[in-house]
């Protein structure tokens, strides 16, 4: 049987479970490559660190160069996560003729166009399937299975440690920073869980889908994004009263202007498919024009559903598909954009608002005025028999639809006014 | 811009769909396939009949010659339902060296080894994704994307008119026959539902999935298999009553005897994901032992869902994709199978039973007598107030686990009893 060697580069968690699965279960690979994906080495930087694998002599090594400088290499899973080197890596790896196949989210959001370009220029591939919602196979069935399609919108539950803590709390009522310690207990969430919690992740997620998705070209970190982090037992308290559930979305939606690009915390109602995905899980809604509505479910890390979209790619690049679909698809090339940002402060939907006010007289006027200025209207309005102790108490909003940018000012109007005693709570809402 | 000549054959409701995607959308697959995909020949019966689609002068044409002997034409969509003339004309289209896509799943649970095999030694490909789960791009990613994994279950619901029916039973509490009849009303059935209803278009679905995920050779004929046609109302409501909702399950499991196989109808735990899908629509759940527990939703049919899938395989066809895969696969060959289907008896799993039995004493005891013998506990029983007018009264058995021979045999045994009035209703559980 024909024979394409391959090399991964860092023996990490995934990385670790990529060698397993070419190592132990080589058959399964063969049977579904037409040839055997033969692990020829594994590049680490330290020798002597322990590893959840085991390796036949003469793979591991700490020299990048018996990669790169072995011709009959021809497929390479670059594991390594973070920018540098990362992209040093990569780009040494192509112009050494290989075709790479990455999870590393972080570095095609940022150095996409260089590597891409190169890649391109070279005649060479990058695949990363596993870079985006971990083993749900989401860039294979944008990129190809839907390509009749114009989507128009992707609605996605992209950062597992949000949903896992999100969910915790609506089941367990745990205030946000008791789920947090928990998921970090479990290994739901790293040691320092900003990026994840804070919308990063999910925005360098769907920068990757805009491009892939819509043809759009964004930087991640122009993509308006709010994250979890600021949340309180209350918002979920509240949420669930009027049957919603809190689920950090990345959304990406085809409008007269553009393209909405946000990722931010979201009242979804229950019983919505994206609403039900509990846990770690990952979820994307595709809406297109031909198919209509799809949903995408499954594990959004974790070693083994990675390694499996990692394998999955160095299959489809050793026989030839991905180097089709790469050069067809001219993924952040240098063609034009096939579409431009929205303006966020044009987006438009319902808001949930949260807002801390004193239980005096005449408050609910202003509060109201503020909103009316900015012409939302009210949907209903929450607000329990205060303590009575001359406490704060809490005024939840739901409005009828209008846009972020009205809803913002509205907000930062209501900041203003001395019987509001905190910056509002403002999330989008789903029906 | 590089050209592939294209060809479909019927122009029914999904040709006319794929005819209008290949000419109003033709930007959308150049830019997917890198080339124009150029609509040469659209073959119909009947030149006068009435479509769907408005086609350019020359298109149109009531002759199979006119693209079987032109060799310009290199992928041709089969858009012809049934058994005969579709294979003789599949075999033309692969004689005259055409790339073929279908729809017709029958065709392929029928002539599967047939068509395959002529494929391959001919060198072409034949393609398939709209013959399961319409939109869904179920075939892509069992045969692609999960290529990392041993699939160990596939869960469907894969049949959308069954799942209308059964959605509209537990909705709106009608009866079975009248919601049949609104489901043709709304074109969600055929005049004659019965291949959707007893369960036969699933498996033959089943049938496919089984070969492409399991390497299983199984004539879909010898699935174990009933239908939702002989559900009454009152099972929704007992369903519902203990918290479960019944779907109609395509069920492909590997033990350790092999692979069992069977259609039906399944009472599924409310909040399950497969338990909430509603409507018209199709899921798939696959397990696999890498990436864990994945879940494909969206449209089962209809005819632009189902043209998205073809299309979307012309253009895997154009640009080589589907060769690739279609002949590292070898689906269907002569190759060994990789698994032998399991004895149905020997399938495990929970039961729940209806027994319509006189409202008198002892009747009880005979029948969890009937359940004992065969080794089958009980885990729950209910039994409502009878009317008391000496009229037979259903008593609802959920057993614990056990198989589905002896559920079966206790079953046989509680029908020849005098207290039992009607033959038991059986379904699966799935908690």
């Amino acid at each position: 049987m024909e024979k394409t060697k391959v090399a991964i580069i860092g023996l990490g968690t995934v990385g670790s479970g990529v060698a397993r699965l070419l190592l132990d279960f080589g058959d399964r690979t063969a049977r579904h490559a037409g040839r055997t994906l033969w692990l020829e080495k594994a590049v680490v930087r330290d020798l002597e660190k322990a590893r959840d694998c085991d390796l036949p002599e003469g793979i591991l090594t700490d020299q990048l160069s018996e990669v790169v400088d072995n011709p009959e290499i021809k497929v390479v899973a670059q594991l390594i996560g973070g920018l540098e080197p990362a992209r040093t890596i990569m780009l040494q790896l192509l112009e050494s003729g290989k075709d790479v196949v990455t999870a590393n989210k972080a570095l095609l959001a940022e150095h996409g166009p260089e590597i891409f370009d190169r890649a391109r220029e070279l005649g060479r591939s990058v695949a990363f399937e596993a870079s985006v919602a971990g083993g749900i196979p989401i860039i294979a069935n944008i990129g190809q299975c839907l390509s009749a399609n114009q989507i128009q919108s992707l609605h996605g539950i992209l950062n597992g440690t949000s949903n896992f803590i999100l969910s915790k709390m609506h089941e367990d009522g745990s205030a946000y920073d008791e789920v947090v310690a928990e998921a970090q207990r479990l290994g739901y969430a790293e040691a320092d869980p900003a990026m994840d919690v804070d919308g990063t992740d999910a925005a360098q997620k769907l920068a990757i889908l805009a491009h892939l998705g819509f043809g759009a070209r964004v930087d991640w970190d122009d993509i308006p994004r709010s994250g979890i982090d600021t949340l309180e037992t209350a918002d979920i308290r509240y949420a669930e009263e009027m049957g919603y559930k809190i689920k950090l979305l990345a959304v990406a939606q085809l409008v007269d202007e553009g393209l909405e690009l946000h990722v931010s915390p979201t009242l979804v109602k229950a019983g919505q498919p994206l609403a039900e995905v509990g846990g770690p899980f990952n979820a994307i809604r595709v809406d297109a024009d031909a198919v209509g509505e799809l949903l995408f479910y499954g594990p959004g890390a974790g070693q083994m559903p990675t390694a499996s979209a990692v394998v999955a790619d160095m299959i489809d690049t050793a026989v030839g598909r991905t180097g089709i679909t790469f050069s067809t698809l001219e993924l952040w090339s240098n063609r034009q954009a096939r579409v431009a940002p929205a303006d966020y402060a044009h987006a438009c939907g319902r808001f949930y608002l949260r807002v801390t006010v004193d239980d005096s007289p005449g408050v609910l006027a202003l509060i109201t005025q503020a909103l009316g200025d900015q012409d939302i209207s009210i949907a209903s309005v929450l607000q329990h028999e205060p303590a009575g102790n001359g406490q704060p108490v809490p005024l939840v909003i739901m409005t009828h639809e209008t846009t972020a940018g009205a809803a913002g000012k509205a907000c930062d109007t209501m900041s203003q006014l001395d019987c509001v005693k905190a910056d509002p709570v403002r999330m989008w809402v789903r029906d």
